[in-house]
């Protein structure tokens, strides 16, 4: 039986007290972006909070309360995994029903009236400041699929591929939080590659698509030149969010070679909005895909369980364009965030093992997330086949890539209602049309 | 003639009159970072200027006299270029022998005691705060000699090449100001990609290159979804800088397949200090490399003088390891900044027309510039064929790729000693050794 809340919180919220998530809200009343935590369908702000004394019994964060009036939780990560934990565990005591410290919140209505919001009634903003962002491609079973579709079975997994994690920069000013409408790019299209002297085509994108993924935000840092070993990369990771890496595969077949995904990828990439800490994941740890090559000493983790069980699942919500039906929802993925053959310590490994600085902030992405089954992958391409298979829809409605109006979805979850569900909210996203051009 | 300025000014000097750049100093006795502009051997420190009314001439700027109190060019950026023309047309004005203004500074004992300092005297540091830095591949020869090195002349540029301004994203954490010291990485290396089974190694980079390139910085910003059109993207210009893009050709081999260059880039890109207006260019716009193929509409651009005639020239400097030889200095590399096929305004139209964000401070690169003859090439890759050649160095020595000790100086220069020089200064870095590892 999990920790019980003086707050109510629904045995289905991925917001239970086991949680215990950081993010950055706004709301009417106070515009000012800050601090806060989330318990069901409560938010604390923990501007306030710190103001009025509400880290009182914690000594550890007392020379650190202004990152909490902070507007991103890049303060609060630079302070390190032992202080977050601290905190973490802190804020469970002060919310838990039988807390060791009444007086500060649960006894409190002067405090409570302040700083306990409606989750409903707040904005939720990028949680960070996002220095740099890297994209990797650890959903083995995802490269896999994929690489067949580029560039035929032969290759589908390059020669480098079980050797090291393969990764690209990708581009953080197009990062933006779940909410956020994507605009349909346009971009350079080849509408038949086989055609010999074939004129790419500049059009808006005909083969929309998402990428079910798993992003990871940096508190570390090293300096120029200095790598960070695999296994204290760990302490460099401050949290978790959902992460839908959209695509637009016509512009992305065209363009990417010889350097790789760029237009196709930089048009928007959204993360949920609530940092997961490591510490809330732990009891969902558990070994990833084996990889059937011995990795180079550099990235050998004394860690097993190095990947977490997370419940993943996507949603495709439509706008109901289709003559007579409504909208429409329909679970199109369900995975688990274990089918990564790289952990994120191990992509911090490779990523600092050539001297590349990390900072505060810092953003990576897993790569698409893709089971083996059907139903069980990552992307609309690896549905479809490469854009030859329809998906069928709830009411009828049948997609290829997306339309216009579509929404998607992502949710993840770990454990159980009896012990209290540790989620990550929604990552989603509509799609919007395409903007006007004189062409 | 040019311009003569009250100040002492060899003809020689990159820094004449016609140029102002703009970067950021500190100093012994005044550590704070801050706006300077360099004229000769002098640097005038913009903050102290700005806070003694040095500015009192120009009203335009007076609303936003506390970007010059700013420790990085980004809030000066932000004012747009015009702004920025009348501010380096005023400093023009003050430096001048015949200035309109002499009470301002000329004739102003204690203003230019503190404010006038020897450049030796000063520490340069980067002059933005990079967002995302995006590096191009523009330079057409280098382009077509490395292609075929890394897939043969058949496929030495790829069929999207002459389309699109093909790019990558690069890393932002990593760009460090010239002279700052660049460590020799370690990576995955396959030794005999020939052999089969051939499993990689984990050593120090072998075939440690540089790549001479130009940057451009940002001070435009378009919102996510919305493009830059070409002939308003000039308009999104800050300014230029050289950059080398230091390359680790054995890593990039092994790794670059199929997302792009990675660790081979990212351990260090080298830029010089200061940032020259495209008004100091303007006189040496040229047309660049002819494009045989008509780009699409949305890169076409009605300006034709669309690159500039930067005589670029690299200098391999040796710290005279071999037995006997003191250090030297070889010329090793000399070229124009014209030689690309594509223009900055070109890149920016297609960086943004998918809805990619650029902010204030974002990094563009050039793409490696090199020109056809054997002298005139970008890197070392390019002048040993892949390797294969020695190239000869001053006082008997020889290189294949770089070795510990030699340091990198580029340099680049428009004009003529008698209008007055418009130059960069240099871009430095010397190689260090790697870092110890237990492997």
């Amino acid at each position: 039986m999990g920790l019980k809340s003086w707050l109510p919180v629904a045995a289905s919220s991925p917001f239970s007290l086991a949680n215990i998530p950081f993010g950055i809200i706004s709301s009417p009343g106070s515009p000012v972006r800050r601090p806060a935590t989330v318990l069901g369908t409560h938010v604390l702000d923990l501007k306030v909070f710190a103001e009025r004394a509400g880290f009182a019994g914690l000594d550890e964060i007392q020379p650190h309360l202004d990152v909490f009036s902070a507007t991103t939780l890049n303060a609060f990560a630079v302070l390190g995994r032992p202080i977050h934990s601290k905190v973490r565990a802190y804020l469970q005591d002060v919310l838990a029903e039988n807390t060791a410290h009444p007086s500060i919140l649960r006894d409190n209505d002067s405090l409570r009236a302040e700083a306990v919001l409606p989750a409903e009634a707040v904005t939720m903003h990028l949680p960070m400041e996002i220095g740099d962002y890297t994209d990797f491609f650890a959903g083995i079973h995802h490269a896999a699929t994929v690489g067949s579709l580029f560039r035929g079975p032969q290759n589908a997994l390059q020669p480098n591929y079980k050797h090291l994690p393969v990764g690209y920069h990708g581009r953080a000013s197009s990062v933006v939080v779940s909410g956020t409408p994507v605009r349909r790019p346009w971009g350079q299209i080849l509408l038949d590659p086989a055609a010999e002297h074939n004129l790419p085509t500049f059009a808006p994108c005909r083969r929309l698509d998402f990428e079910l993924e798993l992003g990871s935000f940096i508190c570390g840092a090293n300096p120029l030149g200095q790598p960070v070993p695999v296994d204290e990369a760990e302490q460099s990771i401050f949290g978790y969010v959902l992460m839908n890496d959209w695509s637009a595969r016509d512009l992305q077949t065209w363009e990417y070679v010889p350097l790789g995904p760029f237009n196709a990828k930089n048009f928007a990439t959204t993360i949920s909005p609530w940092v997961v800490l490591p510490d809330a994941l732990e009891p969902f740890a558990v070994a990833g895909i084996e990889n059937d090559v011995t990795p180079l000493p550099y990235l050998r983790e004394s860690r097993e369980r190095n990947q977490y069980d997370i419940r993943l699942r996507v949603d495709l919500h439509t706008a109901g364009r289709a003559a007579g039906s409504g909208p429409t929802t329909t679970t199109i993925t369900e995975t688990s965030g274990k089918n990564l053959i790289w952990s994120f310590p191990q992509m911090v490994a490779h990523h600092t093992v050539a001297g590349c600085p990390m900072r505060p902030g810092d953003l990576l992405g897993s790569g698409t997330i893709s089971g083996t089954d059907d139903w069980s992958r990552g992307s609309l391409l690896e549905q479809n086949g490469g854009g030859k298979r329809k998906i069928k829809l709830a009411g009828g409605e049948e997609r290829v890539f997306l339309c216009d109006g579509d929404t998607i979805i992502i949710s993840g979850v770990c454990g159980t209602e009896e012990d209290g569900l540790v989620g990550f909210g929604e990552c989603s996203g509509q799609i919007v049309e395409a903007v006007k051009m004189p062409c």
